[in-house]
């Protein structure tokens, strides 16, 4: 498996090392970190430093779509930094410009602007501002199953435990979404359970004021909280809702969205149109940073006469608006939200749900290269499975030479969205071995 | 003055076209926007889309310090981009352990650790939220002559009007700081000012009660509100109040660091050593959106055990890391910092100084390539030029081949960190030419 060798002199020891010497981690105590040293990908692939290959089934943190280095972008790249790399916000862009249009061409009739920002984070603080401003109120309704970004508002709409210590921002109210394998409604079907969190997110509504409610946010799947897709009818009945209330649904697509789900927003799947929809990751998979928000006309034309109190000093940063530009045209012309969705269904999704003979396997579901496998100690209980059997499985997978995305006690299938047929099918191969070593 | 052609088809009105139709841009109405389309830059130069060439003294928003389209980070971000663009925080990466011991190495004695962000916004949410959690304190003390960034807490920190439509966050308090120009406090001479700067401080410190304030939040010179050089003794003087109420001091060198005061940071001009130091913009001129947080011994240490809640997809992107390793390389080698401080007080300073000859100047300050010349309807009054007449003034520069920077009523003359001493001439001549067509 040793195959590509480091161009510099270095070593996984000797990086790990340095990095240990300076580099502070999200998310995590920086006195026990053990990073893996990545020195460079293609495609479905990464090596370390010392030049051990990895098939990575994280696309790092779910953002690979496109897969590592695509050869177009890396010269869209190469090319936008020997034009111009950066220019104020205030100017205009040609490249900037052109990757406006392209988002906005895979987004629904009715969207007119993109206000570009430097990931999801903070597309989402923007949403969220757009929100409150254009309809005079204050509170936003997301769910407790949900990652939002670690700004200000946007960890406040989160609903998971990294919202907690960080409590500053007001206006924010969480409510359960739909999750039948762990359903907070005692639901038995997929339309109870959808029917059910409906009632609840109208209850809340109603409980809070819907005088008082900007906005609803929803990541359209949730992915970080578990890839829990949303039954049938959940979707169009909280945007019934939002519209009863005077309320604006954003639907959050920075990890579902650009091929993730075999769709270019993941909302295209199902029988809803957001008012706002934030993105980021997929939208050039990360290979410079940015993310965005699209935003519908009604809400464009609002700041027409009026101010937008926000900005950001890279917004519509045109060395990433090159890499936006190449990634929506190679997905285009190389058909890579095809693939993913054929993947999904036709390799990926067959493959995983035979995973199930593991008495470990708790459920599988997913769709496109956006996958979570959930891991239990005891399958009747579904009670989830040991951090330490967790970590053992990602140590073990590692070995394997299968680079793992783990989150609580599942494991997120998620490789990028070019990956083919065979690399599918050796990357299952692996998780069932592994999931019968453990 | 029309030299250099546009690589495209493309014309300043077919850019400023698909500009109007799509992007959605910063702290503007967008009814009326007539933005400049920039096409490239070189240096202290750049030209729009027909190729009319403007000598850039706005820097774009005040981060290019290296000047356009420097060869060395250009060639920097071309070879990163061929081996690895992206990896996830996660892992370890040899470029972004590089650019943060780079970064470490301009810090002072008992600085760490480097927490990477996409921008100037969340480096000061990062830095806010480590006070916090280290002191168990909430409240962030800050000036209302300030800016800090557009996400949740930052833009809550800020204290110019940027902050009032967007007041979601808790925990923010807002002081007076220094301007003698414009004193708070009745003062007549700076050391008067910076005497009672530090009372006022003192005063709400003690009136919000010390033991719920977790830090002091400062831009080392506001920028944007002024250019407000601090008289001698008020950075020092918030440090030991800070120590006497066992408050963390975060001194934000978004816009003033990395050269723009003709120092690395501009505090090492200052007696003063914070705890936390935000920085962004010219850390690699932004030619790849980056920011970040460098963390000092004991708060790096707090979260060694300790999880630490905050993280973004780009964190340490190697991108942007090898933007900075370059950045920081060609600087300390060319002598950009040398630069910025010579051409501040042997040409800058002295023909800006000279422009009191205009009835319109009410007062000249800054340092190294960070001026502002404030435009004064009635010298005696003191009242602020007019926005009609500020609006005449920008049009003329750029007629005149300048693009400047204005804010209210000043001129800020930011022009790159290598600007020439003939370019700084040149500039300022046409300033001089301008405010007598005034
Ligand atoms: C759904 C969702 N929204 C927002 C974010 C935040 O994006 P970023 O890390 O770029 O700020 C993430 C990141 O994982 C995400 O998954
Ligand atoms: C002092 C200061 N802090 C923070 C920021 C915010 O930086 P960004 O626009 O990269 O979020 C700015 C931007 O102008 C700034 O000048």
């Amino acid at each position: 498996m040793t195959t590509t060798a480091s161009p510099t002199a270095a070593t996984n020891a000797s990086v790990s090392a340095s990095d240990r010497s300076s580099v502070f981690h999200s998310w995590s105590a920086q006195g026990s970190l053990a990073p893996l040293p990545i020195a460079g990908g293609l495609g479905s692939t990464v090596w370390d430093v010392d030049g051990r290959e990895y098939l990575d089934f994280s696309s790092q943190l779910v953002n690979v779509n496109i897969g590592h280095q695509h050869p177009r972008v890396v010269a869209a790249i190469q090319e936008q930094a020997a034009r111009l790399t950066t220019v104020a916000p205030a100017h205009a862009n040609e490249t900037r410009a052109e990757a406006a249009r392209l988002v906005l061409d895979r987004a629904p009739e009715g969207f007119s602007k993109v206000f570009f920002t430097n990931g999801g984070a903070d597309a989402n603080e923007n949403a969220i501002r757009m929100a409150r401003l254009v309809t005079g109120r204050d509170k936003v309704v997301s769910h407790y199953r949900s990652y939002h970004g670690n700004t200000g508002a946007a960890i406040v709409a989160t609903g998971d435990w990294r919202r907690m210590p960080n409590e500053f921002a007001r206006g924010h109210v969480h409510v359960f979404g739909p999750y039948l394998y762990r359903s907070e409604f005692w639901a038995d079907s997929p339309e109870q359970e959808s029917e059910r969190a409906l009632r609840h997110l109208e209850r809340v509504i109603q409980s809070e004021g819907p005088d008082t409610i900007a906005a609803i946010l929803l990541e359209t799947i949730p992915g970080t909280a578990g890839i829990l897709v949303p039954p049938p009818g959940y979707l169009s009945g909280a945007r019934a809702l939002a519209d009863r209330y005077g309320i604006l649904l954003i639907l959050d697509e920075v990890m579902a969205g650009f091929a993730r789900t075999g769709e270019w927003f993941a909302f295209d799947a199902f029988d809803v149109r957001p008012d706002l929809i934030t993105f980021a990751k997929g939208v050039n998979s990360g290979y410079v940073p940015v993310g965005g928000v699209v935003i519908s006309d009604p809400i464009a034309h609002h700041f027409d006469e009026r101010v937008f109190p926000g900005g950001l000093t890279y917004s519509g940063h045109p060395l990433a608006a090159a890499s936006v530009v190449a990634t929506i045209n190679a997905m285009a012309e190389e058909g890579v939200v095809e693939n993913a969705k054929r993947i999904g269904a036709d390799v990926l999704g067959p493959a995983l749900r035979e995973l199930s003979r593991h008495e470990v396997v708790g459920e599988v579901r997913g769709t496109g290269v956006f996958w979570a496998v959930e891991l239990v100690a005891d399958r009747d209980a579904r009670t989830p499975l040991e951090a330490a059997r967790m970590g053992s499985l990602k140590s073990d997978l590692l070995a394997r030479g299968l680079l793992p995305f783990t989150a609580e006690n599942r494991l997120h299938v998620v490789p990028p969205a070019v990956v083919t047929d065979e690399e599918a099918r050796r990357g299952v191969a692996i998780i069932d071995e592994a999931l019968a070593a453990l």
